[in-house]
């Protein structure tokens, strides 16, 4: 058995790299495991050698004290790895294949996972349908930024990649279809965008930016992304975007200038519950996202929501915000006949063809997200880095494979 | 030409019958027509005269005040009628079909008709896309709770009955087909019921109660519908509903009552804007019917929103209120991954198939909603009644066509 | 271990009950099964007691001599049954749960299992994509038309009713979950009917029963059944279906007078590769049931295809035949541009929904294909009697669990 | 009123230009034109200057003599023009507007318009469901390779491009609206084309070439093109396409050196029925393209059929082919559960998306097609050219206005 290391949460703004616990064949006691789920038999699960796992921005929700996350939780939901030990009931997936992990974690024989839906399967959260590696009040599954990690499942959850030189060639794009591409593809395919589309997309993080790459490889006609962070608009700009920067205001005139009209087809929210006001110095405002998005959408569009809504957030502005409550002008939706999708993205629904696009060069996904290799050492400043702003995606490489 | 008379808005709480002018083929000045509709030509249009026109729970809104609604404002958007004119650019309509004519006009010519979104038809509505007959801020179409009234692109929105014969014998349901059955099915469809689905419907007003009929007919397992109007859940009974009584408090206890578990596969507000708490003397509360959705709606289900959310709200409980703003439990809704449709049913989609499955003997829509004619002179004490919550539909019958 | 006898193909019109293994935890070897399954462990995998197992007419194409089944195949893929051992890897299936089996088998682990097509499992046939129990060419897995049966992949496969006596109450409706009911209503969906629709379903027997009642149950406004067998279009009307007899000739002039229109808007095809000409005494013509639905189907129709069409028959009608060709009239549905959709029915995506809809009354399938109950010993007769036209479909209870 | 010349059909491998009328509001008689058509009048239509007018693959098939097209037939279905004259009954097309004709003439009333399946319009083909400009059996529309052409129903059909200069500088792409771009674009959605498929196009003539570039702009991982003529080979690989040459047999084996495997998950038949067989010197064999693609495409895989398909052919090579019959494998299709969609692409659902992906640089059809510029007198030539094998898609432009 190897040693292990992780990236903890440790308490608001310190996150640190601690010795953790080797993976073993059952779901032990830890910080944050529901106890219903304390000492599950994980027979179908693998473990694996973790190649690149990233940094998210869900993760900063909890790094910045925003849920009730306990010290001590082992971070990381976006993982990448080689398998080195399968469970005795592992039929197809071998060892030393590697894989992508959907963040989802689900079973693969309840409703909800025959139905495709896997961002809420019933049977791996005893708090709720839905779970995901290493977050809180998600049962307790220990996250992956770290040298190994679990995924229970293993059969039904792990993608591998048809050819290992091949896949370590292109590992900073395939590193991205555990969370953020698919999860920015969701948020396009509900927005409804397709073949010459015009799209906007709130906000110009790893998340939005993998939006905007998704609309375009939908073929949307033009894609708009709206954020307050230079830096992050340039990255927009960098691979054909239009931009607006909302530090100077509404983005509806912004879009009138860029298209001639002042309406796009598709609407995208990749910001969440941590939303601004727009304008220099706007402060917390959780509805601005959604609300503004329903101007700006035509009539007939969708709104795709992957941008995360919690039900608590003890750092809310408000009495509302606190529980998850925001005030939206429904009644302009209404007359638009909008439609609205939430919720965590189903990644097994998506990753298979957003790899297939990867590996024939038809996307570079890590180009658009400015994927930066670090270390496990590395991480606590690249959440501090993050957090701060900085245009980039982290990817962790904990055992050297990606700098090699 | 023909003496006209037709059911007016006078101020809030009072409608009148009164002599108004035959249609012609201009639009012509009057309460609540926008000025960039006056003089519009119509020769694409036919003048019918109404063989039955229904009132609608939407034209409450107007009669109680809780819109910008002018005084003489002829009131009537859900129409069937023969016609007995055409306008030179009219093809292939005739006079002397009998016809259902969609409550949302539309022009058959832009994007959103040329895409099926009749409900928000770019060019019959300078305000905004989608209009109306009869109804505030839609642009100006005179309504149709009348002797005559004129159909705008008559090819395009008239729906011919293929005998006119039979159609008289199920006159009480293809009346409905302008409509409430159309909104009620849409609802229903974009809940997402199917067969086999659970399905709670809020509200047993006729838009619910077609909710639920529709329910049925795609082959829903169980239909649960919620009100706190006795006589109304009587009628939903009656037609093989379960029901909840919301004036004994929130329905989650019941519906695990109902089903054994206390969630539903898809959610119906058949409410809107103007809702009210739960319990005995709830006062109005307009975000209750969508966060009771999201609470009782199980994960991965969606929400049918044909219940109305306006822009503005003179007479709302509060500022935000006032404005169309609710407090929603977004945050709940995201945990549960739902999907929510709003708007404008575009009643073109779906009328043909239900005139079918009426003709066909597949379904008692009249019944269910419990269709209940009336002569002109007797709508206004039919607003009254309705108000007052009578659980019934009433159909206007102004030649007596459906009496002989 | 108990004993286990079952119903084995011996010889082009015979099938007898033999005494055969009971199942072990893994698949041995026997009559069919494919070398690369030999010896196969099955840890996934539970055992049976067969409480309902249905004779198909897909056996009949075996039992006739149309396939090359070896001799003592044990058939029957049409299993409902009660859990009494479950292998090491089974996690939510339980001893004591009574289930439905789908006769596709899947693995719940491949691409096309995850896209819900488990009629393509790619992981349990080592031919091709697709297996079932119990039949020629589809990986040896035995079947179930015996008093115990092996599920492999128990979590994935099998659908648990959610109260036993209520279950049993309508077993005789359940038992058509594991096939006919939802083949007939995957015809329907993917033959595009929908509320309101006008449907032709060519063939009376079970299946094509199935098929009508599945098009009712998802609103068609006229469901019209074409058979050559008086008793089976007896039967068809028995639950509000038109009928047309066949063996009087072509359908087209039969619809005209059911429908005023000489066309459907929807055709499905419940007959397959043994079809008939029309009229008396018409021979075996292969294409015959799809130039005719094509023939019938409206322009933009579409075409539901369960009935079975095979890649190679020894007792085909002439060299095109027996490999497999038809000669279709392409250029006819081209015109029209009708869709078709052909293939095994992917179980896993209905049965839950139709479950429900049996439980909840919404639906009276045994009534409608005339479910008929018999010992194991009486199914060599009930083979024959089915063979000549019966207008039944008989249900083996091996253990006296209905009778009782 | 001007002068009008155009080309049309005179004998097998004979066309030529001549003068013709000029359009006026009714259709009168003339070569091809339906008597229930002579007469009818066209209030709703508007005149059209011809900007530039395609030489189609399909027009070949009367050219070739292997229709009933009668002598001195206008050809000519694909048209870009400007609006020079509107009749009574159009509202928002206007003189000066630079458009688009989709290929497929509707009437924007009918149940098939309003249900967006516009290649199979009720009202403007006395023979059946849909119609095209200059094209035999379709009602006797002249046809576009002219001067000046007659658009019925302009409202509706027209698609207006939003800035007429911009337009012009994109003219050789935008002129691949009317037809063949969403005709390829059709054939690739229906074969289920989607971020990261692989694809096979049979054939790689210009509605190939369009299929190729359309599963591209989808979003497909490997487009492979399939033809026997080597230039249109090299043309489908200068846009990034792998191709195969069939003269050198079945696609297969090449199929598996491309990919690794020996299937795609899509395939589009862009050949239709003057099909060959594969190898050096193959005959015509109207069934090889589909029974190739159906042992090419993976299981639970679709066919795209734009290619087209009749219902008589004087030319066939047999009885069979000469009614429109095919021998094809369907007992392999059905196996594999692969499903068909065959038809006239309705335009009018992908026009104004294409459009806009053309107007936004995020494709370039006219490169991909080899668009060439010709006069009126050299559409003769061109016709036996393309007739001959020429990778080129010709462009006819009558008043060198693209020249200029």
């Amino acid at each position: 058995m190897a040693d292990n290391r992780g990236v903890s949460y440790m308490s608001p703004g310190k996150v640190e790299v601690h010795d953790i616990d080797y993976p073993t064949w059952e779901l032990k006691d830890g910080p944050g495991v529901n106890p219903a789920n304390v000492g599950r038999k994980l027979p179908h699960g693998a473990i694996l050698k973790v190649v690149t796992t990233n940094i998210c921005g869900s993760d900063q929700h909890m790094v910045r004290g925003r849920t009730t996350a306990p010290p001590n939780l082992v971070l990381g939901h976006e993982i990448t790895g080689e398998v080195i030990e399968t469970g005795p009931g592992v039929e197809y997936i071998k060892v030393g294949d590697l894989c992508s992990v959907p963040f989802n974690i689900a079973c693969g024989r309840c409703r909800n996972c025959k139905e495709r839906k896997t961002g809420i399967c019933q049977n791996v959260n005893p708090d709720r349908p839905g779970s995901a590696y290493g977050y809180v009040d998600m049962g307790g599954w220990v996250g992956g930024q770290a040298d190994y990690v679990m995924v229970p499942y293993a059969d039904w959850n792990l993608l591998k990649f048809p050819d290992k030189d091949q896949a370590m060639e292109k590992i900073l794009d395939l590193t991205m279809l555990s969370d953020i591409f698919p999860t920015g593809f969701h948020g396009a395919v509900t927005a409804g965008v397709g073949v010459g589309s015009t799209v906007y997309v709130a906000g110009a993080g790893p998340v939005g930016l993998a939006a905007a790459t998704s609309a375009q490889l939908l073929g949307a006609a033009v894609v708009i992304v709206g954020d307050m962070n230079a830096q992050r608009l340039e990255q927009a700009r960098s691979f054909g975007c239009e931009t607006i920067d909302l530090s100077e205001g509404d983005p509806v005139d912004q879009i009138e200038q860029i298209l001639g009209v002042n309406e796009v087809d598709c609407g995208v929210d990749a910001v969440g519950f941590e939303a601004k006001g727009h304008g220099r110095g706007a402060q917390e405002a959780p509805a601005t996202v959604l609300n503004t998005l329903m101007d700006v959408t035509a009539a007939g569009g969708a709104l795709g929501i992957p941008g995360l809504y919690v039900t608590g957030d003890p750092g809310g502005i408000d009495e509302a915000a606190q529980k998850g409550s925001l005030s939206l002008s429904l009644g302009t939706g209404w007359a638009k006949s909008l439609s609205f999708t939430t919720g965590q993205c189903p990644v097994m629904k998506y990753h298979r063809g957003l790899m297939q696009a990867i590996l024939h060069d038809r996307v570079q996904i890590a180009k658009a997200v400015n994927a930066t290799v670090i270390s496990l050492d590395e991480a606590p400043q690249a959440y501090a880095d993050f957090d701060s702003g900085a245009a980039k995606k982290y990817v962790i490489d904990p055992h050297g494979s990606v700098a090699a």
